[in-house]
């Protein structure tokens, strides 16, 4: 037998969305549509699991002649894919895995689509119309269960981690899962692998056989951090800004591992939610932790909290260094605290309604160099407000960084300006360069050429 | 213990659907909204399965105090009902098929309204537009399964029938079941409920846990026809036309039983449809059956048939007398034809999407007196376009015998006037005057008033 | 297609006794062996479940070339029949519940004869033991499940019994399965089998896919009284004392239809165990019930009671005339009795192993003349002592009707003699009297020839 | 919260077995009898699963005043534990798999009580028998599954192995788990629990939700090798050699990995088996596999394999080293050639009776010094006798390193010693002295003193 690194194949899918009428057909299948390019480049990104690279354009060259085409048969549909990466296939035969996953995008497209013309119809969306979109596109990812309590730890952490840092997040992971929690992570290798491939021997041990692993991506990421072949619920949300709230309303509580520019963006979301006053008495268990080679991180990134937003945001989450069995713990105790809240105020198990999101959170940030020049990072407005437009500078960093957009714009004007307070911008940048220093922003063996430039005033 | 015959309740789903967004609650609850009525109508319809009414007037008026509100708790929504019919309950609980019904309620009326803006929405959507709605409420109903080859067959007949076709519309769905077919009707008593009590037995002895009794019903026929309680799918589509459309798509072939008014309006839109020129070559088992004493009933439609729509509207379907085994056989090898068909054909097995349905037959027909009174019922065009207007026919005549909207209609304005040519209207009314004469436009206790009036010209 | 009256067909099983050792293949295989006639035997009465005889005799006749052979293959045993009778096949397939049933046999004849050395093994065995022997013999057979609360209603009563009478136990079965409570049977029709169809039918209603219909039956009985295709659980008790244990030990009250003179040893059977003083305070919800017109029928077993063991014998149960919801809610409230019985007493839900049997009711009778001559049926004894040799008197009656071997006996030695107090035969005789007028005795048709003669002192 | 090292529990079970005869509780609660000891001795073991030591009388001694009882309640048995070893708990609550062994450990103990009386019973039993019986108790622990292809491995190896080692177990495990192939092993850590984990995170990524891993261990290495939790299905066979017979007759293939004395004994005993004239044709894939580092360990037991059994024996196996996906498509591929096998011969997916067993392999071997003086080490013999006592002598040393009777023995009357050929045994005690060498004899951390001497004559 010979194995290529090419495959040709037509999958079957196993869940109900095999069934699609003829005009989404019709849509998903003329090359010229816009849902052909999306869906083609997705898939691929799904097919290129076992892929270490976070280059997008460089899987897209390498793949250039990769095409996937949907097939009207007795049965349901199929995909008919052609110079896929081999890496999807054991023998010539896709892993199950990736075929759900394949057909989960087929499903988000196609939803989302239909139910939003999200490239404009969202613009002058209400906040409350944005966090009920976030709901329909995952009930319709039939991501929510019924449960007897609140069970869904999410874990953010960089994709590009060091290996006793991962052999953490896999510890943490374990003893999660030894306690019936399941595992929400962003998808992708590092941080957002180990805690899943933990819990899924935990819940082996427990006997589980219905633990979830739920990964959530939106387009622009999904190409530089593959799904990891556990994840077993995979959800495509439109864009980065519903993806985060995807997180903190369908997740119970946060882990946060160590991690780069995309990290620091996830913490100042959760953080500058939590800060709003509405949100004072809503639970929401947040932990950060690493192993002990990891305490001086944790201590860099408290320690610029403490600076920019102050004691209060450093209330809002605990430090545990190198001790998975106490973070598994004080998640569980949290998921008591969170269960009694919801239950006083009848809200959804499976989501979570009672959190205020500030608009300045929901509408997406499109990261060019005009809207990052205007960014107002200076001290004397609300924390909330603030930890909204330093967010946002995070997220230009990851865009600048490995999205493939963000990639291209820098390619062409240069690194992006972050202009603000001297102060704030010199802890700003002494941070960025510390997770430069630790290899945070790349994975390993290339060198990082920063995307941004800190411009005092 | 003592058991009142009304009931107040909280219950909760089992399904998916218990999920529902803070929007959809509100459109649910204001009292006010259109959709509150629909929903209130439908439901009541539901819990109203132990009646052997088919006034819904009546139910209207002797439960005018009868109040539903949904509830958003921790765990998904529930239902607060007041005043419920206590024979939708054993003990004080409710049955478990009518609450998953009332759950279907909600599910195709939020569905319904949320993706087509029914009302207005559709007046001129083609008629591959109308395919498509029919098959995504279908699909958000869950009706699709993947199947190793077709197996559902339709049945049709009246509501009303005596006790001895009823005895054989059971051992009909007995030896369906025996077979491994599974059922869909209308929903409703008579001829819709026998069938799959027949296969519910047979299903049993069989060891088939997963057997369909598919009800198809729409707001305007399921309050005068409550959906039987062995119904386990049930779709409320939203007009006698996507109702029709969805048996003959969804069904594998069709058998019909005795019946009325209503039976004669499907007999006359499946052979419109299997006598259009595209659908020569679609396999499509259709067989007419009752008791011995059945015999003359079908002899009439069968001459009557050959009079105004002639012989090749007669080879569409077998007539078969008081041989339930037999009928079994021919569905079962009718499935194999239809199995073959559709691999030929690269057609789905749980949507027909081959079959020619035209425009006339798609749009709905509000059987109001002036377009009854437009009706085209000439011989000299082509019979299919025939066949669309004497069904439209039919359909009038079922709305003023048992629809609220259509009886109010009579009430007002006195009875239909059906025109056309001397010959044909003859042959129609002598029909109509048989159906009168042997019970079959009411259940029997009332004397039966005609809602139509026959004009020659 | 045409379709023979005999079947030769090569079956597989669905459930886990498929695996046979090569011992036990051997044991089976070889024909003249007596667990290859016992199992020839039982499996035939399997198949002929659409016949109507009770005559066991003319069955054998019949099918004389009918023939069964356990074959090894790659996947498990299978079965390979020659000649079997048609009923058992739909279209020259198997009908599931009819494998399942054959499959049930092969699994107790296996194990009964390997655990236990019937025919000498349990000869002196004591009462604990035996008790034991039931136990697990149940268990084998996967009797038992996990329950949250008693659930098993046996229902007794004739397999010869009267069309309104076969109505009213569909009736009754239906409200027990409306309130989720299973059924156990002898196994045959009549009585046995209306409350399963009932029940099925309810359980559809309640979506209760798991519902249980326990047949228990034994080699004797087998072939007058085929298992009812409703059935899903099938044991054959090694006889008939064991399999009387097995209900009052699984079932967790009864429901008594009217019946003849195995339903007349069924009570006294019940009666003679709970007259017990050990029994005293064992709740065990007791319920003679019919349609009013058999209302006498129920006044004559009453009076008899009442004059041969007394007023607390009556008080053991209660009669319910024509009102199943009634029946249905006194068993559904003596199953809470039961319930907190069994939880006060630590004692399984799913064995009664608190219910005193006395060893007189555990041990076989076998019915020869000389036996009966002995029985003494004298007042002036325990009352539970009376009970033990009455039920006996009545089981010979059985067996002198309907078992191959006691038909033999009374062809060969004429009518058993039943001796004992005058006054006390004298009620017997008037009460079989009854019986046989009432057609209670033999399925109708033939003509009753006695085998007993009451031989008063 | 303050978590112990020992807990006090009262566990349910999941499975079938809860369901014990007052008989049997009563066997298992009275702490004289020897049902009793087997059961405290195995469960202890099974709770300590945890711990690292492979030294059972530490162990025994460390938790002695552990206590376990059967007790009996309403929804079956529950087992009441004493100072457990909190190893097996999370925060308090047993672990899901260890609670399912634990009742696995007394369904099979009081099985095969029930059914041999195994001190005594076997003794003289034919070969034919004891096959069956290893036949009935993997059906009694449902070993056997109903499936399409052959698809367990076998897996043996060290429970003491390099990490290096271990991880190349768990690649092994992760490529044959892609190929939905399951695993078996012996129970216990290093190349017993390494596949497993693998196939578990290959299994979750082919979303096969019933993936086995099947443990096979016996009373007397229990203790020593206590089962890791991966394992889903746990057999304890009553002796060594019916764990070895049940290896050869329950797997389909065998992936032998580096070990010491015990994987020595069962290289040889499968050799001895497959170089039975009888089983010539039998396919049965054989693959001797370690890492790099690992390739001198196979070359030493190639090389004794040829000097000492010859060529044919070498021909037997194949030796890969470091290429886990090779590993993995020779068992697949091996499965296939099982499969074709089998369909000829029809014989058992599931128990491989076609496969001869000399009776010299099947009778259990008590190693005390007078015995292992007996052996047979001489050339001038068949092989497959040659091969059955050297797999006697390799079990006698891994008895008096780890088995607490053989441990007992060697403290009494010093080492075992082995006789035989000079030549042969300078072979086997070089062998011998590279095991120790490698640390291949016990646990390290312990110096290793030998526990035979090699006496040439």
């Amino acid at each position: 037998m010979q194995y290529e690194d090419r495959v040709d194949a037509l999958v079957a899918p196993k869940g109900a969305l095999e069934m699609l009428s003829q005009n989404e057909i019709a849509r998903l299948s003329e090359e010229s549509g816009s849902l052909y390019d999306l869906f083609h480049r997705c898939a691929l990104a799904i097919l290129n699991c076992g892929s270490d690279s976070d280059d997008p354009e460089a899987v897209m060259e390498e793949f250039k002649d990769f095409d996937i085409q949907v097939i009207q048969q007795e049965r349901g549909v199929k995909l008919q894919l052609k110079n896929a990466p081999s890496s999807a296939f054991v023998d010539g035969k896709m892993i199950s895995s990736v075929r759900e996953m394949l057909f989960s995008v087929l499903r988000d497209i196609i939803f989302t689509e239909h139910e939003y013309n999200l490239a404009s119809g969202l613009e002058n969306a209400s906040s409350e119309k944005l966090t009920n979109v976030v709901f329909e596109l995952l009930r319709n990812a039939e991501v929510f269960r019924r449960i007897q309590s609140p069970d869904m730890i999410v874990c953010w952490g960089g994709h590009s981690i060091a290996r006793h840092e991962y052999d953490y997040t896999k510890k943490v992971g374990h003893e999660l899962g030894l306690r019936e929690l399941n595992i929400c992570t962003g998808c992708g290798p590092g941080a957002m692998k180990g805690p899943m491939k933990g819990a899924a021997i935990a819940h082996a041990k427990q006997r589980i056989k219905d633990g979830v692993y739920l990964g959530l991506t939106e387009p622009g990421i999904i190409a530089a951090e593959s799904p990891n072949p556990i994840v077993n619920q995979l959800v495509i949300m439109p864009d980065i800004e519903k993806r985060l709230e995807a997180f903190v309303r369908a997740g119970h509580g946060i882990v946060v591992f160590p991690g780069g520019a995309g990290t620091a963006e996830e913490i100042l979301y959760i953080l500058g939610i939590l800060l709003h006053p509405k949100n004072a008495d809503v639970p929401f268990p947040l932990v950060f932790t690493g192993p002990t080679e990891s305490a001086d991180y944790f201590e860099q990134i408290h320690a610029f909290i403490g600076d920019v937003l102050g004691a209060e945001a450093q209330s809002k989450y605990r430090i545990i260094i190198e001790d998975e069995v106490e973070v598994a713990r004080v998640m569980k105790q949290g998921m008591e605290d969170v269960l009694q809240y919801r239950k006083a105020h009848q809200d959804a198990f499976y989501y979570n309604w009672k959190l205020h999101i500030p608009e300045e959170f929901q509408h997406p940030f499109e990261p060019t160099h005009e809207k990052v020049r205007e960014l107002n990072l200076h001290f004397g407005q609300e924390t909330h407000l603030l930890a909204a437009d330093l967010r946002r500078a995070f997220s230009s960093i990851v865009a600048g960084n490995v999205k493939a957009q963000g990639v291209a714009y820098i390619k062409e004007f240069g690194p992006f300006e972050i202009h603000g307070d001297k102060d704030l911008l010199a802890k700003l940048d002494s941070l960025l360069q510390a997770f430069v220093h630790q290899q945070r922003m790349k994975l390993p063996g290339s060198a990082y050429v920063p995307c941004y430039r800190v411009v005092t005033e």
